[in-house]
């Protein structure tokens, strides 16, 4: 493994077991991983940690809330992948406080988001901690293996399409931090949704070649796709959905919009937009298209007033969600 | 879901998830969830929360040993449903000191392990914490669905069966809290492994039924075998087969041993322990038998010296893992 520190980290555990037999799986990179199980059918797996002061707010969340989010995040990342959740596993490591009322609060948020995308919860821990709240969710999905979407298929020359507007979710926590806890948007971050139907939908279309969920903001989650593609980007600004009452920054940078986002091979896409409207009563939104990258870098190209300002992975880091932008 | 607290937070929980679909998984209350895939295949998953000093203890256990035990408490699950462990998914959640060399000590250890037992990472997070390290890992196995040995098939008459001598690990740990860091038994309470081809081997076998790991303790892990089964057991005390230094109570409250523990129908048992000490070099050791349970209460009876001393579930308490036994 490379001795960097943070950067490189998730990298180097790639390359660590990159030599090792797979036992049939596909391998990390995406939001989920993928077992073809036979019957052209396969599982998706992925998991999350969520950790009090960096992914939720104790004084901000209530634990119905956090019970919620940590199941629908997890959910999330099955509806990126095309699939449908079909079960989860739950470690809670609490602290002695915790225990009763809280831990009892939390797993009703839980149980509501498992009942509203049918997921079954089949296992788990329960231990206590000597500090922290740390909440680890992994969930399973199943698809027909064709309608697997990878962040890896993007193609020169798809349309970049995202199922919703951006930022309000980021509005919604500058709201909450500022004492103003009943806004449109603050609602909108607390109670998040995954697009499972959405995804379900997108999956069943050749046409949509990668697709993932926006937990990070589209400037760095789009770079995931670029980048496990081996493509580049133009994005106009002015294309970008940005939300009631956000900025433009608020909706390439800020995380937690779940939207989904992926690309769509461009012949078909007026049916595939309206369709999708007829479908779900919302509109998508293009916001770009899919270039060959020169010299071998994957860039994201933002087309703004200006000329084009580019951006490009600086190794690693969104991965870690270092930062609390997702608090 | 009950309001009482630690106890039955688990049942509760079961409780509260009894009426959904199950998507095709068998439910909880096992060492992992089953789900059948079809041409009697099945896979197996299992998730365990890792806490600093409540699993390990930063100054005693070096970040490789760490590593190492995470992957192998959770393949310790999967051998306990005879299954073969093929992937896992780590979940890593760190104070920010421990970026850099800790994470990679940590990471050579859980991929020493992963070789060990021939399993992939295939997904996970990382990220930050506060205070405290918390260490999630998902692991999934697979195995012939007819193998699969679950806790809830123990049979009347049946004869009950650990892999090996008992105590060592607690014997160890207290010889690390006094500063006698290189005793043998330390030595096993530091690299403890998992007994994935003797839970393949078992599995083969029909006549084995029962199956479960030894990680909390005969004295509370055999009573999840008795109360998912409905059935009660004797054990003569002079049967435990207790580890070299040390005593009676570390083999049957002491945890961490990581032995399985299962039930087998008597007519072929000598067979089976013949075949099991030549395939392995080591013997199996009878403990006791099942026996039915009377007035529903599915007790273990300890045969000692005064005559019988029952032991009884005390509502879940165990599940929790909320002592530090497991230090």
């Amino acid at each position: 493994m490379k001795n960097n520190g943070e950067f490189g980290f998730i990298e180097g555990i790639r390359e660590m077991f990159a030599s090792m037999s797979d036992n049939g799986f596909e391998g990390i990179g995406d939001d989920c991983a993928v077992l073809p199980i036979g019957n052209d059918e396969a599982l998706v797996f992925t998991s999350d940690m969520l950790n009090e002061d960096i992914h939720f707010r104790y004084d901000i969340s209530t634990p119905y809330q956090i019970g919620y989010k940590s199941l629908m995040v997890n959910v999330s990342d099955v509806a990126a992948m095309g699939a449908k959740p079909v079960a989860t596993l739950l470690s809670l490591s609490l602290p002695e406080e915790c225990f009763g009322k809280w831990a009892e609060e939390f797993m009703k948020g839980y149980h509501a988001a498992s009942e509203k995308y049918g997921v079954k919860l089949v296992g788990g821990d329960t231990t206590a901690s000597v500090n922290d709240i740390a909440i680890n969710v992994t969930a399973i999905g199943r698809a027909p293996l064709a309608n697997i979407k990878r962040r890896s298929a993007a193609k020169v020359d798809d349309l970049i399409v995202v199922t919703g507007k951006l930022g309000a979710s980021t509005v919604g926590l500058r709201d909450l931090l500022a004492g103003r806890t009943d806004t449109e948007n603050a609602k909108i971050h607390l109670a998040p949704e995954a697009r499972v139907e959405e995804g379900q939908w997108l999956a069943q279309h050749e046409d949509v070649h990668a697709m993932m969920d926006i937990s990070d903001g589209i400037s760095s989650d789009l770079l995931h796709i670029l980048n496990e593609s081996q493509v580049s980007a133009i994005v106009p600004e002015r294309y970008v959905p940005v939300a009631k009452g956000a900025v433009l920054y608020d909706a390439t940078d800020g995380g937690e919009d779940y939207e989904l986002l992926f690309t769509v091979g461009g012949r078909n896409i007026q049916q595939l937009m309206g369709d999708f409207e007829a479908k779900f009563g919302k509109p998508l939104y293009i916001i770009g298209s899919i270039i060959e990258s020169e010299d071998g870098k994957h860039t994201l190209g933002w087309e703004c007033e200006g000329g084009i300002r580019y951006d490009e992975e600086a190794g690693g880091y969104r991965h870690f969600r270092y930062t609390n932008q997702e608090l």
